[in-house]
């Protein structure tokens, strides 16, 4: 039988008033490694399906490393949830998106009158859609937890990188602490699988630099047209990639002194989303390559936390098979996305479904009646 | 505004009792190409969504393909069903297989008793599953619809190719004709979305028979390990595909020759269900390597059913990639699967799904009030 253990709980939250940095701490102390023992179970399990051993491919990978996330490999079906971070950045004052910066509180508007593509995909996928405004520069009128987009607002969008700081440390700190806190509500609200996005005009230009920073890798290796820019466009981008690491080469390159330096308030808070969720075994599914710069984030805050990443899509940007290979994550879905939002994430949670139900549902060669197991083997 | 016209009728129905070839004939010469109108109708409605343009890959050319079978941008949630088709193979004498023969009817019992790999996956994907036996060697104890398995038996299983053809000619018509009653009772019954599949032990055997005979290409080109071969079991397999195809390579090669001579009972009802389907305008969903074998079938006898299929998965068996070059088609999921059963095809229903809600559900930047689509282009 597998293991019908539930999934491990977080640490005790500290006694008193909880600073941002204890929160984020206390998060990453508590994400272990994926649990073996559930893992065997479950792959066992697999084993006994009615059905040639392994011949369901990815989809018993995803189960079992279900399994490993959760600590059990009985596994319920899922309660997920997509969770889209905004904010706006600095650095779209030098000409690097094809789109202005008010774009990124419209489309806040326009999730939370759930007719962005993220809410219909998030629809399909029966999951919760949360939405959190990390830092746009104009608050959209209407936000609230009533209009559909929380206000957890640290700032009123990033500073200019190639002229500065993004944020400060607290600022970071902060952001990162919200996305851990945000975990903590799904949670406590029965949620077991998270998968996340985000909106923020310019911000495939802070994943470039955040991602060129910690794997230490040429801008133009990791840049790419984002949601459309031309060759002119393109190369622009790379020459202001190599002006932000240009300006910051002299300052610390922690996790955290990327996050506030090179910044993005939505990436940190989705870092904090990723930590929280691994801190209570919680899987994270990953969507395109501003995820996958808070992915690395999070892998550098706390290694043991990529266990609980499963990659969604494969972005068409290039930096983002460079973020994969340091992750060691090969994506279920490859259609050509370059939407972000969350939408590869989301279009992932019924294949991931499929792989729980696969593991919980499936008849065995014995509770079948079959004899002919070892003739499969 | 998009094309709001019903998807086109069906010619009528022949006046006396039909005949399997009037029946096969009738759905044949129903089948029209995608209706170019329809698609464009649909590429402009997606454009005008909030969102980049394109910058939802394959899902907007998935959205695009079904409006163009559909013959109308105007759809309405869709209403699936997954279809199996299974038969035995005599050509498992030969010792192709992994598999005694008499897993066939194992597995038809597991499917009525819904703990196959795709009864899970088609509750997961919301689909109604319809199991028939075309021709299963030893009939399952309770089949008929009360125990979820349709009974539709042409023969107690083909003959063994290696030796003569597999059925008459009379018997393909009529596993043919029974695949386009199925289509027919599905679309009766509201159905507009069809993914097929199949069971018949030794028939990815009898698939690179037809796919070698179809594509006039050479058995180690097509052949792979289907559900567990060794490397010698592996040449044992492709060297009875070249005894049966010398076999018969001085008869006929029309589709209904091959079906008839290389055989395939639940081939020759899958390409009945793909025409069926094709005249209907209802989209087809295929699975792998086998469903592949049947496509090409229903290609051959009408080019235009084509348009109506859509490639779920993309299958580890070599010939997998030749048939859909020839088909012209793209899987929409790389997930490693082998089992066949029409899993792959079920796992794509929810992209489907997902495809057809972004083109209905999605707000426009016009309904949303924004006014930076120009900025967009």
């Amino acid at each position: 039988m597998a293991d019908p253990s539930p999934p491990k709980q977080m640490a005790s939250e500290p006694l008193g008033p909880a600073t941002d940095q204890h929160v984020v701490a206390t998060a990453i102390v508590a994400i272990e490694p994926a649990d073996a023992e559930a893992r065997v179970s479950a792959t066992a399990e697999l084993d006994r399906k009615v059905k040639p051993v392994a011949s369901l491919g990815r989809l018993e990978d995803i189960a079992v490393r279900i399994a490993g996330i959760r600590g059990t490999a009985v596994l319920p079906p899922p309660t997920p949830a997509v969770v889209v971070c905004a904010a706006d950045h600095g650095i779209a004052a030098q000409g690097v998106s094809a789109y202005p910066q008010a774009v990124t509180a419209q489309m806040l508007r326009t999730f939370a009158d759930g007719g962005a593509a993220v809410c219909v995909l998030a629809r399909q996928a029966g999951a919760r859609l949360l939405v959190a405004d990390i830092g746009v520069l104009q608050p959209p009128g209407e936000t609230g937890p009533k209009a559909g987009v929380l206000d957890r607002r640290v700032r009123a969008g990033t500073a200019d990188t190639s002229h500065g700081p993004a944020m400060s440390t607290a600022q970071a700190q902060q952001a990162v602490r919200i996305g851990v806190d945000l975990a903590g509500d799904l949670a406590a609200d029965g949620v077991d699988l998270v998968a996340v996005g985000e909106m923020g005009i310019a911000n495939s230009t802070t994943a470039s630099a955040v991602t060129a920073a910690l794997l230490n890798v040429a801008p133009e290796r990791v840049c790419g047209r984002g949601t459309g820019l031309d060759d002119d466009q393109l190369a622009h981008k790379i020459a202001t990639v190599r002006r932000i690491l240009a300006r910051h080469s002299n300052h610390g390159r922690t996790p955290m002194d990327v996050l506030a330096r090179l910044g993005g308030l939505e990436i940190a808070a989705l870092a904090g989303v990723m930590l929280g969720c691994a801190a209570r075994r919680i899987p994270v599914v990953l969507d395109g390559f501003i995820t996958g710069a808070a992915a690395l984030v999070a892998a550098r805050l706390a290694p043991y936390s990529v266990d609980a990443m499963i990659a969604g899509h494969r972005s068409t940007e290039p930096g983002h098979a460079l973020q994969l290979a340091d992750l060691g994550l090969d994506p279920l879905l490859d259609l050509q996305l370059r939407l972000g939002e969350g939408s590869g994430a989301a279009l992932a949670i019924p294949l991931i479904r499929a792989a729980i139900a696969v593991l919980s549902d499936m008849a065995t060669f014995e509770s079948a009646g079959l004899s002919d197991r070892e003739a499969a083997r």
